[in-house]
């Protein structure tokens, strides 16, 4: 949906210096863009790009607006109004509602007159699907799942037994949701399995990335609050709790009986212990380790990052005795002290 | 299926203190159970809700019944017993047998009476089925397939060519087994693919969390034996066998030829290098990484555990000099020791 | 396909020792194989099975050669050698061209006829399909999706609209290309999910393990270059760029805009972050977190092995205290000095 700088500028709150009237098509990387385009910096690494870029305009800071040759939008938060601009140019796409004659839709089923449900697709019996919701080919829904309204749900996905979907979410294929939580029992000699009795309950406006699994809960429910925006490969555990407005990046993993504040920022690959908490507001690194709850804001971070392999080594031999030099150490330390 | 604490007490071996009449409705946590729940208390962090609880009875060890005013079912070891209550109250949900006409069963497949093949499904030929399984919507079983009796695949699951499952098995959705391990070979310029000839065996009451992937052999067979539990998102390699009654938690990569041993516990997000040994009853802490074998039981960690971002900055920056600042230390304390 | 031990020789380029005539049935590992069959001896763990075995001959390099009392293929590498017998004596089975009725179909799709598209599959309107192309059971296709030739596309498989794929790509079950990348912005209250626009391109001969998940690109594309060979389970953000022939174990993320250079081989489990680059021919071994470009080829790590869990907890106390420590030792040193 093309649009004028002029316009777009009204749409970002971001101030124009440049032809009002100018057509913008749509939104490209600097150094991808041609006439027509609009592009932005928000990250210090892709600056060089903006000397040579062909954007038609460019959203950016004030401190870069100097070192930029097109037509600028500038703004306080470069990134936002980048984000808004690519939302204004591009609205979600509709679709024609339709139910596949191939699709598998059980008895008591509410699917309104807006909804789409793709085909080889399978709706268990007394499902609720709100309005202009879209389910794609290859789902498989059980029974009494309760989705609701404006859901995206793309394809290959599976919602097991009574899980309950807000408004406004967003699945990605190959995601998992409601199999029964990792709950087993040790009777000396086998395990158990423990009856995983929870559901999962996603509130309004989440969104949750390619092959991501979450558990049902074991006694109560796995909670995901709104606005919560879960990336790829994340496995959340039973009964964890993630609050509002969070945000999970990929292949991170939740234990059980977890508890996540709200507008945390959890990196990728890190990995969650069960039965602690995570404070409002935490910021958690990449390829962290969190074994225990961690009680204030802040940025956190665990792990050791690369080198050489030969360094490594070396001072990975070191670490293994660290405890036992330290000791040498203080022993050194108070005799000459005395 | 609703029990009385009399009948609970009995098949759970535990000692009642209460009336043995009590009807007992189901399992809940301590703080959401109400009138005519059984609850229990195994972990400490919980403690604080045993005053407040409103369970008609709680499961608990001999040392916390006198912080307990309701109905007590003792018990020395809680959580199994607890485990136990769930099951005795929570017997499997029968289905009826059917074949639904959706499903695509090709030619030569024994699928006995007591069977349930969900919409959408594919059964390859040659494929051979044990009575009473569950084969869930949307599932595809390769050519050559053996499955035992009992089983539950939930949905959406894909066992390649000529994989054996056991009795009892369950499997959760998105898990993909047999697929090609990853064999290559440099031959200086490009990889050479390694036909992948060997199978996945898995042996009876083995269970398998949402979107785990095991891997068929390069030349023989990736075992899963007996008992084994694991969780969601594990990767198991080509040819790695893993012993009876071991639990592997969320998250865990097992590279190839693996051979771990009976009744381990494996800690979620740990990776396990490939061609190594861990020997029986070995457990292995949350996010470990192990790259050489593990020869005596015993409980064994890695990794580093979270700080606050500025601290572990700067111990990142020490662990990176780490030799260096070892030997000179060394050298201060063989100087003055001379 | 059985061939002779004289026309393995030739094929694998090996110096053979013992009866060229001598009937090869297929390859197995040394302690497996029977009479008939072809093993091989590449890693030093197995060399013990070398005068045990009673394969009929054995691919190895010339200094094993005298351990061996079999017939022998010498090779100056003998995991290729093998590799090159084991393609030989078992080529790529063929299909029955054929599109499966319960198949799902849309307009303007071009299938040659020489695919095979298998049972509940759907492929979406627009898409271009190579001749000799496997798409298995349980697929789906979006729209204007371009395959080429010569692929496998075992089963469960989903491509969202628009993704390029080349020629002799191969694809295992529950893999998802094309679901949108992680980009969300903060406006102070909530994310704003900023459209994905771009695509994913894999070029030829590339493999893609089960239940990998590879991101379109947010603007421009994601790039996976011909060549290269990817495990289960790996994250792969918008924007990243795999150069030719990389090969990445199991269990790996790429956060979004990474550069991978070619040849590279990433060890299982580790994890890369966003916007960084990282050479030709760089080596890093598993479970290594790459926060910073590495700009040289060589070999690289990260992460802490594992101990007992009684040691690694006193170093891992230490570890916390090491930069204070470090402080105190450079202060004793420097007094003395004085």
């Amino acid at each position: 949906m093309p649009a004028t700088l002029g316009e777009i500028a009204e749409e970002i709150d971001a101030e124009l210096e440049g032809d009002p009237g100018c057509k913008i098509t749509n939104v490209a990387a600097l150094h991808d863009a041609g006439a027509g385009y609009l592009s932005f910096l928000a990250n210090r690494r892709y600056y060089p790009f903006l000397k040579t870029t062909r954007a038609s305009a460019v959203v950016l800071a004030e401190g870069d607006a100097p070192g930029c040759s097109t037509a600028k939008l500038v703004s306080s938060d470069p990134y936002l109004s980048y984000a808004k601009a690519a939302r204004f140019l591009n609205p979600p796409v509709d679709f024609n509602p339709y139910i596949h004659p191939s699709a598998v839709v059980y008895e008591n089923v509410n699917i309104p007159a807006g909804c789409f449900i793709g085909a080889n697709s399978v709706i268990g019996k007394d499902v609720s699907i709100g309005d202009k919701t879209y389910i794609g080919p290859g789902c498989v829904i059980g029974e009494k799942v309760v989705i609701g309204s404006h859901c995206r749900l793309h394809a290959n996905i599976t919602l097991l037994n009574r899980i309950e979907i807000g408004e406004r979410v967003v699945i990605h294929p190959g995601v998992v949701i409601g199999a029964d939580g990792f709950g087993i029992a040790n009777d000396g000699e086998e395990w158990l399995k423990i009856p995983q009795l929870g559901s999962v309950i996603i509130r309004d406006d989440v969104e949750i990335g390619a092959n991501t699994t979450i558990d049902r809960g074991a006694l109560g429910n796995t909670m995901i609050e709104a606005g919560v925006k879960i990336d790829n490969q994340v496995q959340v555990g039973h009964n964890t709790k993630i609050g509002a407005h969070t945000a999970v990046a990929g292949c991170v993993g939740f234990a059980g009986s977890v508890k996540v504040g709200k507008r945390c920022m959890i990196g990728g690959a890190s990995a969650i212990a069960g039965h602690i908490e995570i404070a409002d507001d935490v910021v958690i690194t990449g390829m962290s380790g969190v074994s225990s709850s961690i009680k204030k804001a802040g940025v956190y971070s665990s792990g050791i990052t690369i080198t050489d392999n030969k360094t490594w080594r070396k001072n990975m031999v070191r670490f293994k005795q660290l405890d036992k030099i330290v000791k040498r150490f203080f022993e050194l330390e108070n005799n000459i002290k005395k």
